[in-house]
């Protein structure tokens, strides 16, 4: 099987040589050659500059036998386009200097033609695509409404997220408009990523994981869902759901319209799977923090995963979130080469 | 039912008049009482002033018509009592000046004599349950072996936990000796407890979550049984164990010798109480940014847990994790009060 098709392959849940392996965060802090372009470059300019954000897609895929590729770029420029005035403070991570905060906030955001305030990086999905020519598939992303919604409520990161929350509680109303103005922009952004060249799509939920079951279900499914119900109206490539802490929201989650489901390490992967059932594929769910243990630790970590997984079609390794800034590039290198060394059981 | 009877009856799965509540960090910074004495003594002295620990522990009890008293007292005390400097540093939490990063470090621990090292807690006990005189019960808790072991190693909060992971991970005789004199302490202090008047014990395990269910089967349950374990061949109190992000965890906390369960809000309460069986109790589980909604939205979300409890045995109804220093002290009281008007339906 041509190395190509592994990771698409797994996605639909069709039969597979070995396990296709990608990790989230893939081009970043950990690589000597992410912090040397970054030396002179600030992280807007690289995800800004097409030529640039090729380079950094690339340096993983020349330094590990990843099996697909992940466009670089930030779940925030999407907010930052339609009117959120975005910084990276050295130390502190993004900030929005005019965080939402009323409807009348909502009411300012502007509508996005993704072409015209995103061509930044659909020109470099455009670049990678055509330099790639088929060697692995390259993802395109976006954050999803909820993730988009606490950052621009909060301005930032946030430990408890009370102010997202309590607009989301008692301002519902506001609440669902500003939802829904980030589903329409992500679902326009994402068809345009896969005009460009994109062959499968991840929705990023990173904090869907702070929400009850009865919260995400009320206050976030439907704009998730609508967000998917946009891509599929004009293409079929797989749609990948990621978030954390999700154990408890997996029954609802999987009902949000993608199908292949990223999970965290915080639940055993069969377990995973007996919740959703087998007609989805799962991504995940190596604890990254174990990419710091020995190489024989991760080893026998990576192989009780694929244990679990016990010759299910559809099943893509990777991280449980984003690979950590001081991780050990070798082993990274020996992770992604035992997962392909690993027999896949018959089923 | 003499209100004094509802929360130890609730965590025996005996049935009762109303569902029993009390709040996690009931006492705390959220009441302007404690800020008026905080503005006067420093944390480690309210908590090592026996008279004055009682003080606050009756802050809530005066304000709100709670079920169970919690003595006020801090979990890093015990591994301080070991040999770990702590400090309370204003804004950025505790943190030990002297954390434990190698074999050498955890040999250096000292055993405790609870009744020579922890004595003002055990006083603060004394004080208050004499008050009390059964009005309501009075609980009495410790931190668990992972979460002390995690501050010890990390030497305060932690992002990633890198650190106290890896040691797991590659040091792990270290690893489970360090476990094992925090349990053995652990298990030792809630004797003690007992012996001074806690009718019911918490075992704060606040960071299980972190974990991988292999990891937590691997390097963290033997110790959390062996706590219960020392407290079982003394005493039959209640014994609570409290996680937070436990949904994919549940199958084994429930194996580690707690009967009554905490669980977060990220799982739905029936879908945890299918998970662990009938067999044991459960307290929680609404989120504490509810409390900053408005109060009808504060009624339906604790209206929603009660109705998932649906009339089984053995709900105490609590917080999925500590109140929130920002509170409002009225969203509390209108909590406690609903909570006691809700008719629980016939099983």
């Amino acid at each position: 099987m041509p190395k190509a098709d592994r990771f698409l392959k797994a996605c639909r849940r069709e039969p597979v040589d070995v396990t296709p392996i990608w990790l989230m965060r893939q081009a970043g802090r950990y690589m000597p050659e992410y912090r040397a372009l970054r030396e002179k470059h600030k992280i807007l300019e690289l995800i800004k500059t097409p030529e640039l954000a090729a380079e950094v897609t690339f340096q993983p895929l020349s330094a590990f036998d990843l099996d697909a590729a992940i466009i670089f770029a930030d779940i925030l420029t999407l907010p930052e386009a339609m009117g959120l005035e975005l910084e990276f403070v050295s130390g502190e991570g993004p900030l929005f200097h005019n965080p939402i905060r009323s409807p009348d906030d909502i009411r300012k955001l502007k509508p996005i033609d993704p072409a015209e305030a995103l061509g930044f990086t659909l020109q470099a999905i455009r670049l990678v695509a055509r330099e790639l020519d088929g060697k692995v598939p390259l993802i395109g992303f976006s954050g999803a409404p909820f993730t988009l919604a606490c950052y621009a409520i909060e301005g930032g990161s946030s430990r408890n997220f009370i102010k997202a929350k309590t607009l989301m509680h008692n301002e519902t109303d506001a609440w669902h408009q500003l939802m829904e103005r980030f589903a329409d922009a992500a679902g326009k952004y994402l068809v345009a990523q896969v005009h460009a060249g994109a062959q499968a799509l991840q929705l990023f939920d990173s904090w869907a994981g702070i929400l009850s079951p009865a919260d995400y279900v009320a206050y976030v499914q439907p704009h998730t869902r609508r967000v998917f119900d946009i891509v599929r109206e004009s293409s079929d490539v797989p749609l990948i759901h990621f978030g954390t802490d999700t154990a408890g929201l997996l029954p609802h989650i999987c009902r949000s319209g993608a199908t292949v489901i990223g999970v965290d390490w915080r639940i055993d992967l069969h377990a995973a799977w007996r919740v959703i059932g087998e007609d989805f594929a799962i991504q995940g769910n190596l604890d990254p923090v174990t990419l710091f243990a020995d190489i024989e630790t991760i080893k026998e970590q990576a192989e009780l995963i694929l244990q679990q997984a016990d010759g299910r079609k559809g099943h893509i390794f990777n991280l449980g979130h984003g690979i950590l800034p001081e991780t050990p590039t070798e082993h990274v290198a020996a992770l992604v080469d035992f997962v392909h060394s690993y027999a896949i059981p018959a089923p």
